[in-house]
């Protein structure tokens, strides 16, 4: 695989790009840009955004999500890409916006499908660090070549001039899109939030944004998620203000637990430790990954001496200790349960621990994370999360935020992205508050293909594949609804296998028939419903049989099913999944 | 079955006690008073306590709680009742504080294992309502006789003496207990909040609560549902007065979703259709009995006029329909669900209706709320839930009530109850904050001892059964911890049976073993995993049996299991549980 590098910054990045579709031809204007989300809209996770102006495809972002509480054994949802088939040779690039998984995440698994020669990759320096980074967990894939930009930076793509600018977001290097393309001006905020006083970041850079603001945005695309918060999102100076509170009180160790993709959070952490005489150890893989990467990129600031390796830390005294781990989610994996549950290999929770959650819970985890919270407690330690004080700050634009964005741009179509359907509905309202007529704004849903030209925007008739695709191991794709809904029932009553050896000659059961099951009942405890069980499908066969002639197995089968289903539920009023094997010899 | 029916109140009640235990004698004295909480501390839900005196035992409130996510198929966790196996004839009472389930519903499971002859029940009228309405859904119970009590009923106990206090609540009839035991007195706060202005029922005694107060209380059991809610609970009026703003603006339907149990509500939603000249649909079968029950008794008052039938209510403009329907939370089986998923046998979402969701969400249920609020959001309803204005107030007293409350009895000892593990630590700092002495401030857990006399209050070191017990079906403790996993492990990666026919003569697998797979991958899509598994369960049963003499069929079907298993895995990273089935023939 060979990725052409271009480190495109400015101009001498424009001359890089290969457009045949020159700016400004009548007959090209006349033909609609087509915006076209896989997926991402409806939904919190796993953005990724087409862009196609004839037969020239961009590419936004390629993120995951995770699995809904009813997709048991699933690792990740993917977007559907079925839509690139045959069509790879078109596409021009893909731009990542930021670091997060819900922006890369689902590169590895998609690589393969949309991958040619020509195609263009560029991110920021931290964000294209973080994707080298995890491609290597995939090391049959060819290395990727990424092209980096930042602020200022400017790419030519096909019929599109791709210019980057700074957006605080709760990672660095996030950057915001502002396109060019024949029908008109597109304004794509990634996500962002507004902050003045951020923490290993500039401020968010008005001047700046007003300047975009005044080069006619036909459209603004913007950042959904923070659409149902009032008012604004706090500044990571009131989180750090609040953090150095716990600092300064702690009198025994300090365990803070984060999500490893809070770059500016443990960036808190780390400085506070260092200014409160502690010294860091760096629990779980994740954390350690991300924080060696933004330490070699320049993007966390610490001092050599500060680290300290694993079991070591715990030769320091109590109240010059912090343990930063991953884990604030209660995920199973994750440090902070391994510890909650004494199952790591030397970290224990003790009383006079202080235990920080510095993040917000997402939707779904908030019975584990309670769960962890009372064992924390149980054993003794002091726990402070974001629901007490100020000590996390989500990353998205609240209310007055986007309304502000959506006053500075001033664009003439408005489409709400990145967020469940309630999300983008919120974000629309926030758009009529400020003046927007309602005509302009499109509520989109993932497959939809939206028209824009200069004059008009609409949304074709047709909508492309965007069902979930589901990683799970191995296997993208080849879990579906039927292997899913099996795994409900298996999981809600369990399952009976029952196992008949019949006489071909007679047509009678041999023996007793073969009884396997489980989730359904303790066997153990069962013996009398099981002969019961037997006894009703020796009785079921044997009628079957007895009738002469050729035996009709599907139909005894069925039998079995049907009848042995009712008859457990009658018994239990539970309804395992039933599977008859008849084996004739 | 045969109760006595006592109507408790005051002096004549008292008479009705049958002490063989007088009250001042030094001897009982000295024995100290056993607090036994079989469940409801550490959760929230399944609240069921026992005082224990002597051999006289009081039981106060059984009721159930609904099951974690990890716990596929569970209907509902009941409190376990061992230790009360054998001691049944001591048991002098129940004592229901309210009509919510947490509080009633473990009733029908476990009334059998602790009825005796002599046991006496107490419960408000609306309590006892509830109780022998839902004991109609257990035809093959005997029918419970309830004593009805109320504000200020006295009921004399064995060494007990119970006074019964109005609570306020987000149900009416709820009762606080004072009960003078031999050791001194205590108070229950059962579920409360301090409402000056409730709707449907009178505010908050406070001149009652400060009487109760200065009879010298040794311990108060408090409430500590809310104690990491900052401040102060809302008052229904607040909500009354947000409730009439949506239907002041509302110009279509509303459908109004809020739980069948929170009576108050019901009745504010009735009384603002009336006013706004609305006819009122009850959907759902707890809702519809609920309003029947309380109807009954007197505790909803609305005009006969107001309800119209099911379907009937569709006659009516859509500005004179208010449907009142459960299923706020996201309940699959509930009418909200319904109505959203199309499934509902004549009720279907259109643009202009008003969507109420009168309910906060229960942690572990807001994915599904949130999906379902996206849902109604597409079929172009409008949405009012509890995080854009205060249309809903829980029925639990916050921080500043629960002070409040410890500063009116001022109790010598203090035990917070009901509530998740770190809802008890939160509780006991407010104890703290209003100048209890840390040292009588006990954090019990479920199956602890807890002993109480004038002086002291201790946990015995030795604790009692208190694990969940789980209904599923009509089974009840018969699901425990390996079939749970067993379920959790299907869920994940499904299942795999393998059946082989050996010739019993040559050892040797006849024909192709038998696959029979779900869960685990798309059986049409996997033919060639399929064929490599049979060849490889065939080699693995031709080793075996090859190597002459008897064969070892455990052995084998271990090593079917585990190299498998493995093969399995390596091909797509899923561990199914494997199930291998060896018939001789």
């Amino acid at each position: 695989m060979k990725l052409v590098n271009i480190l495109a910054s400015g101009a001498s990045a424009e001359r890089l790009g290969s457009s045949n579709l020159p700016l400004g031809t009548m007959k090209k204007i006349k033909q609609n840009l087509r915006i076209i989300p896989l997926s991402g809209l409806g939904e919190v996770g796993r953005n990724m955004m087409l862009l196609e102006y004839g037969k020239a495809i961009l590419i936004i972002d390629m993120g995951f999500r995770l699995p809904e509480e009813d997709m048991p054994g699933i690792d990740y949802i993917i977007p559907n890409v079925e839509y690139l088939k045959g069509k790879q040779k078109n596409i021009l690039g893909i731009i990542f916006t930021h670091g997060h998984y819900d922006h890369i995440g689902a590169l590895p698994y998609l690589i393969e499908w949309i991958w040619h020669p020509n195609l263009k990759i560029f991110a920021s320096p931290l964000t294209r660090g973080i994707i080298l980074k995890r491609q290597e967990d995939f090391p049959q894939l060819p290395k990727l070549e990424i092209s980096k930009v930042k602020d200022g930076s400017v790419v030519k793509l096909g019929p599109f001039r791709v210019e980057f600018f700074r957006q605080n977001h709760n990672i660095p290097d996030n950057l915001g899109l502002f396109i060019q393309a024949p029908v008109g001006n597109i304004l794509h905020t990634s996500d962002f939030k507004f902050d003045s006083y951020p923490v290993n970041d500039l401020p968010t850079n008005f001047q700046k944004l007003r300047k975009l603001g005044k080069r006619k945005i036909l459209l603004m695309m913007s950042d959904s998620t923070g659409a149902e918060e009032e008012k604004h999102s706090l500044s990571e100076k009131i989180i750090e203000k609040n953090l150095e509170e716990i600092f300064k009180k702690a009198e025994g160790r300090i365990i803070a637990a984060t999500f490893a993709s809070l770059i500016n959070r443990i960036q808190q952490i780390i400085s506070l430790a260092e200014k409160y005489q502690r010294k860091v150890s760096l629990e779980g893989y994740s954390m350690k990954t991300n924080v060696e990467i933004s330490k070699t990129l320049g993007y966390l600031k610490a001092k050599k001496e500060t680290f300290i390796n694993g079991k070591e830390i715990l030769n320091y005294p109590d109240k010059n200790q912090v343990i930063l781990c991953t884990g604030a989610q209660g995920e199973a994996e994750a440090v902070l349960m391994k510890i909650t549950n004494r199952e790591h290999r030397y970290l224990r929770i003790k009383k006079g621990d202080t235990v920080i959650f510095s993040s917000s819970v997402i939707p779904g985890n908030e019975r584990t994370v309670q769960i962890m919270k009372d064992e924390i407690l149980r054993q003794g330690a002091k726990i402070f999360h974001y629901k007490m004080m100020d000590i996390h700050a989500g990353g998205h634009a609240q209310k007055e935020e986007l309304k502000e964005m959506i006053k500075i741009m001033r664009p003439k179509f408005f489409i709400p992205i990145h967020g469940q359907y309630s999300m983008l509905v919120s974000h629309a309202e926030l758009a009529k508050e400020v003046g927007l007529p309602e005509k302009n704004i499109v509520i989109a849903e993932n497959g939809q293909i939206i028209n824009l030209n200069s004059k008009e925007i609409f949304i074709e008739r047709e909508k492309i594949p965007a069902n979930y695709v589901m990683v799970d191991g191995l296997g993208i794709g080849d879990v579906g609804e039927v292997v899913l809904r099996d795994r409900q029932m298996l999981a809600k009553d369990g399952m009976f296998v029952i196992v008949a050896v019949v006489d071909r000659q007679t047509g009678k059961v041999i023996g007793s028939p073969d009884i396997i099951s489980r989730g359904f009942v303790y066997l153990r405890e069962s013996k009398e419903l099981l002969r019961e069980t037997r006894k009703k499908v020796i009785g079921i066969v044997n009628l079957a049989a007895g009738s002469g002639g050729a035996v009709n197995w599907v139909f005894v089968k069925d039998e079995i099913r049907n009848k042995i289903g009712q008859f457990l539920f009658s018994r239990t009023q539970r309804r395992p999944i039933i599977l008859p094997v008849v084996i004739e010899v």
